[in-house]
């Protein structure tokens, strides 16, 4: 690692699609959700503070920070739903972890792969508690950008080997199952919703629809389903009927968060829900029988963008793909930034 | 500048003393504080979030957004006096500069430097309001890393060309008399705070002190004297006797921010300052009469940086004083994240 203290790594979308593929992108998943449920074990430690949001007409700017007392690290995250018109994508990211004992920056990273690759890996890692056992067939409805990342978690975490997908652009179908081609997946494209659930163990929602729309309907769930309600995750934008909610016990990250963000909103406040930590922890039961209806109701959570960014620079080291970037002033004597500036005329 | 969606300007510590040297130091204030003046002016415009910071036993990371409208920026800063026993900077720092329209950031860059530039420019800007005219001799205590751009941006914006330096390590202040050596200044190192402000029409007070100390005490004040008092700037951290700031007309960034930073934690939370923005737009008076007392309150407002990296991304086509960062993944079809991952593959 770099020994000057003026330099802070740097992974590029390059160094980590390198560092995914060099890993593998399904171990990369697993190794990621374990930091994942390394980090919900140690949920109390963790500083949780609300996302601190900038609103604009055309959409919002995010600053999301967390710590565990010996790390902190934040994710800047945008969200413009106009953007795909000129070319540019609906949400990108960047991480910096930093040390706490020090405040100095250990890392800057791209989180827009990132942040695809932990919510994959969060959604698995719940799924692990809460999908019945032997579940291997999985439908998903919304085929956009998310979805090869999850078909492929849950393929590595808990052994889904079927995909039934739908959306409403046959084109985002046949992409995701391209994609897929050859990973070890039995793949149909379905016509209808309706049709992608029949005989699904787990339904994973994450379409991109922007209001409240109802991409379940309450017929549609048979007893012993997980769902993996990814898509409805910001105030006003829901993917399912409020009846589906009624009839299934609901996993959260947080529940404050997810009250406002997910699938939840839809209930009153005090509906009650778990916290995932505390199945993970043992302090709340996750699937309990064979009819249970389990609902995670994901909506992304800053511990896991940490947990994602203490993976990515653990594999700094052993994989060298990070650039050195200059990005904090060291005088040679402290006190004297100006003499550093001086010296720097040639 | 960079034609790729996927590319973001940095700033290297290398790269801004470059630029700051390329543009010539006392031009770069000068320039720097039209820029914060021109914000200022803007005041209304501006989101005023407050900072968000992480505390720990060994210091405090923070971040620090703004907006208005148009742009967004927001500072990372930490704030560890041990730092300096290993070799570390009490205080680094880096920003970004992002268009809110699309929520794509436009600029990373190191601010370590910048906040030392930007906090003299703005202490000069204010000066401009509240120095009486003709002030030519000003008195710095504290004689660290902040001094010499402090004694450069007044020279530059209000034309002082006398210095009376006094630190309680000579060693700081005969670095600074030696930075400042050939750049037309008349200087004079001090034995003690009094003598420092002894003729001097403008005393800055820049100290590194961690406690609620005495830099100045009443009787060292005297009719007509402008104070740009910039070391106190967090909670405990004060430098003047509260009967200085009984006898002054106290001027301050953003008043709720300076109860809690500034010298004015010393008073009741609603003594009466006034905020510089109503100076510059005329809504509040400055200097009224050559006898009065003036103090500028200085703790440092996002504003201040988010006019320094605007100023900053103004510079880079004309000088090319940046790298390329491929921080945004930018997938040739919006929805394809996994297909580009893929595609990397060699």
């Amino acid at each position: 690692m770099p020994a000057n203290l003026n330099v802070v790594p740097f992974v590029s979308v390059d160094h980590m699609m390198k560092l995914v593929l060099g890993v593998g992108v399904e171990r990369f998943l697993v190794e990621l959700a374990f930091y994942i449920e390394e980090d919900f074990r140690r949920w109390a430690l963790f500083d949780k503070t609300p996302r601190v949001a900038s609103h604009s007409s055309d959409g919002v700017i995010e600053l999301m920070p967390t710590s565990d007392g010996q790390l902190y690290g934040f994710k800047y995250v945008n969200g413009h739903p106009k953007n795909t018109r000129d070319g540019r994508q609906t949400v990108t990211a960047f991480g910096v972890l930093a040390d706490v004992g020090s405040g100095y920056p250990m890392l800057l990273s791209e989180m827009t792969m990132l942040t695809a690759l932990r919510t994959a890996a969060t959604s698995a890692m719940a799924a692990k508690y809460l999908a019945a056992a032997g579940s291997d067939c999985m439908a998903i409805i919304g085929n956009g950008a998310q979805a090869e990342f999850q078909a492929l978690a849950f393929k590595a975490l808990i052994g889904v080997s079927k995909l039934r997908l739908y959306d409403i652009d046959r084109a985002a179908s046949q992409k995701c199952m391209n994609n897929l081609a050859g990973l070890g997946f039995d793949i149909a494209i379905c016509g209808s919703a309706q049709e992608a659930v029949a005989g699904a163990h787990i339904i994973t929602t994450v379409t991109a629809d922007k209001r409240s729309a109802t991409i379940l309907t309450d017929n549609m769930v048979g007893v012993g389903i997980h769902i993996n309600a990814v898509g409805g995750d910001c105030p006003g934008k829901t993917e399912l009927h409020r009846d589906i909610l009624l009839r299934s016990d609901i996993f959260v990250e947080y529940a404050p968060q997810s009250r406002i963000e997910g699938e939840i909103q839809q209930l009153d406040s005090a509906y009650p829900v778990v916290e995932l930590w505390e199945v993970i922890l043992g302090q709340a039961a996750g699937r309990a029988n064979a009819s249970q209806i389990t609902l995670f109701d994901s909506v992304g959570f800053a511990i896991e963008d940490f947990s994602a960014l203490r993976y990515v620079r653990d594999q700094l080291e052993r994989t060298g793909f990070y650039e050195k970037l200059d990005l904090l002033a060291d005088p040679d004597e402290t006190r004297d930034l100006f003499g550093m500036l001086m010296r720097a005329k040639v």
